[in-house]
């Protein structure tokens, strides 16, 4: 079966045995693991999800750790060992070679999701004063790095970032021009404290192959890759997605339900705190719908169409604000197209909603009085769905977080606020 | 004021000219846009979002179009030419030199949102029975277009796709060795028709740089790389979170109001059908909350804890879907998982509403009944967040397009249903 396994994976891309494993129990997989020449191994543990990663890894003893890593890149070699515990971390970072030690040991030193957390060291620098038979030289030389960049980085004596070069300029250049003449000087950068998203961001806008990444003193120390931004970018997507819904942000199917729960329920009980405002209106009323039971029947739909229509205006906003669509100076454009929105859509709903009322009971008040709860519900819901998020962003709170709630929170209070309130009024002075 | 603009803008990127643009009144827009140089004009109408390209487009000359087109690439101009009314994209298109004309008419052929929708044109392709010698100089004389691709495709013959080299290869290569017997004979391609999400999943999976497009009888047409991903892996992201709450999949803050609405309202009012589901319920049950009142007071939070843990099972599902993390062996394990999360979130909600319920009207029945219903609720939520996601994808209906909806309406009549039979039947024991 062993053999099995080894001529089986042979062909098999690593993240395709990663995603196999990730579907067998954690004994079996471990067992199926160990099979796995090294080499091909050791991409296998690259391409892991998070959760499967260290399960994994705890299954290993340092040495075993070390020789996997001794196979694959430096960037990837410190996101394996960032994710064990400290001393775990030390003791395999003891057992690599020194020269892989001390590169590995400063990727780690930066935060994972900063530009120096995802750039590798794979690039290729070059001096200005070269000139390109001493580049061509150089690159020659340094064959697994150059597979990675069609640009070659020019850096001055200091090793601060001055230029760029491509690949085909110094492979078909003069030999004895120097490439201080032939490199663009204006260069593009990261700092190696930049958020990945803002990183992500630059690549989405500018349509970029790669970046440099460089310190504050202009020093070159790694490059980020497009290829390395398409993880990013699903991620942050899937956690703008998942904070709104309580998530961690992280979850995914196959994420423990005790680990899910931990971050699932708290959520729910911030949105039963938030419904409770909600009930505590309608429990205000009980005497008006005690008299006047049909008001009840239109709750699900006022909570649900004012829910919805605050939905589609907090995901325009919030997409906005990921895709940096949205500055300041947008938010006069979109408050006035949502609040355009609100009224035409509140007026459509409402009205539909009024005659749907008048013709079940007959009865014209209830119609109008639906009708106008309706109406002012999908107003506040266009306007709360671009100002919480935008509020949220001002005071620094991730508006994916908590935007739903507060909106919900908005809409429903407001929606039974001036349902109940209307029939309240209607059967006071119809007693009168 | 012109020649103002002209040297404001030279040193800027054009997608950063092209948000600003988007950000004056279209008049005032084009006007800026005219002044703009030709080349840099150009890569700014490529940079355009949709809305705001169409309404430039609709304002210039096919004379003015095709001299704009001549400055980007054949895909580029494809993108821009498919956007065009049918009779306009023809007269853009015949005033297009012909090497150019013909190319560009080529990409239009494919889907805009197949591999070939996507791809460029601008790849290197040798022959596998050159030398490395002659390879070089193809590409050496092939200027413009070997700056896009480390690896060098090759192709038989017939231009058939046999392999793959690299850049470097090539170029350190001994001059007289074949480039059959130095590439790579796999190589992983895809198809012309391929969907542009499918191509997407490859590179997030796999970490390509760019990818071969070969048509059915393995003829290569282009090449897709991963700078071309990224703008797709937004779009995917966006439409997954828009089709879930009624939105066109393309919307942003800048698409106009009546174009919202028209895609935004009929959801509204699907929704409102769905709504009438449990508001149907809920007057079946009318004289129940004549006589117990405090059971309404219960809707908000039953149709907002039931929805919340719906929607984090659907958001898990969707994204798993979407990202392909799921296949249908995965079913049972995501199902089991979600499951026991209904059970447990469900109990710690429905115990927190019963206690509250009891102490707020002194009442235990009302809190056992209040506890009963928010369980059940959540569990049902639970499975619903998984089958109907799963149900919808196996009779080929977008899963985020409608599973919002169907969740909803299952959580709201069933948690109303539970909560309101219980108090009538125990209305109903209390009377005898």
């Amino acid at each position: 079966m062993n053999n099995n396994h080894i001529s089986q994976y042979k062909n098999i891309h690593p993240a395709d045995i990663a995603d196999y494993l990730q579907n067998l129990p954690i004994s079996e997989a471990i067992q199926v693991f160990r099979d796995i020449p090294l080499k091909k191994a050791a991409w296998v543990l690259v391409e892991l999800e998070h959760d499967s990663k260290a399960a994994f890894l705890d299954q290993m003893s340092s040495d075993q750790i070390a020789a996997l890593l001794s196979e694959v890149p430096h960037d990837d070699s410190a996101d394996i060992i960032g994710s064990l515990p400290e001393d775990k971390a030390q003791s395999v970072l003891s057992r690599l070679v020194p020269a892989d030690s001390n590169k590995v040991a400063k990727l780690l030193k930066y935060d994972e999701n900063s530009a120096g957390g995802i750039m590798n060291d794979r690039f290729i620098a070059v001096e200005e004063d070269m000139n390109i038979q001493e580049a061509k030289q150089l690159i020659k030389v340094q064959k697994n790095r150059n597979e990675r960049s069609l640009y070659v980085y020019v850096v001055d004596s200091g090793h601060k970032l001055c230029g760029v070069i491509t690949l085909r300029t110094i492979l078909f250049g003069m030999p004895d021009r120097k490439i201080k003449k032939l490199m663009i000087p204006e260069v593009k950068a990261v700092s190696v404290n930049d958020d990945q998203e803002k990183v992500a961001r630059m690549f989405a806008q500018y349509h970029y192959k790669s970046l440099p990444v460089i310190k504050n003193d202009r020093r070159l120390v790694g490059i980020v890759d497009a290829t390395d931004i398409i993880d990013i970018i699903d991620q942050e997507a899937t956690e703008d997605m998942q904070l709104m819904f309580g998530l961690s942000g992280e979850e995914n199917i196959f994420t423990p339900w005790t680990k899910a729960m931990k971050k699932r329920l708290p959520w729910l009980y911030v949105k039963l705190l938030a419904g409770s405002a909600a009930a505590t209106v309608i429990s205000i009323f009980e005497p008006t719908i005690g008299q006047w039971t049909a008001l009840a029947v239109f709750f699900p739909i006022i909570a649900a169409q004012g829910g919805s229509a605050g939905m589609q205006t907090l995901m325009i906003t919030l997409r906005g604000i990921t895709l940096k669509q949205i500055g300041l100076h947008d938010v006069k454009k979109a408050f006035s197209k949502e609040l355009l929105l609100g009224f035409a859509d509140g007026l459509a709903v409402g009205v539909a909603i009024g005659v749907i009322g008048w013709l079940w009971k007959g009865d014209i008040i209830l119609g109008i009085i639906a009708c106008i709860a309706m109406m002012l519900n999908m107003i506040a819901s266009a306007l709360a769905g671009v100002m919480v998020p935008l509020g949220l962003k001002l005071i620094k709170v991730d508006p994916a977080l908590a935007s739903g709630i507060f909106l919900t929170t908005i809409t429903d209070v407001l929606g039974f606020f001036v349902l109940l309130g209307l029939g309240a009024l209607v059967i006071h002075f119809s007693i009168i």
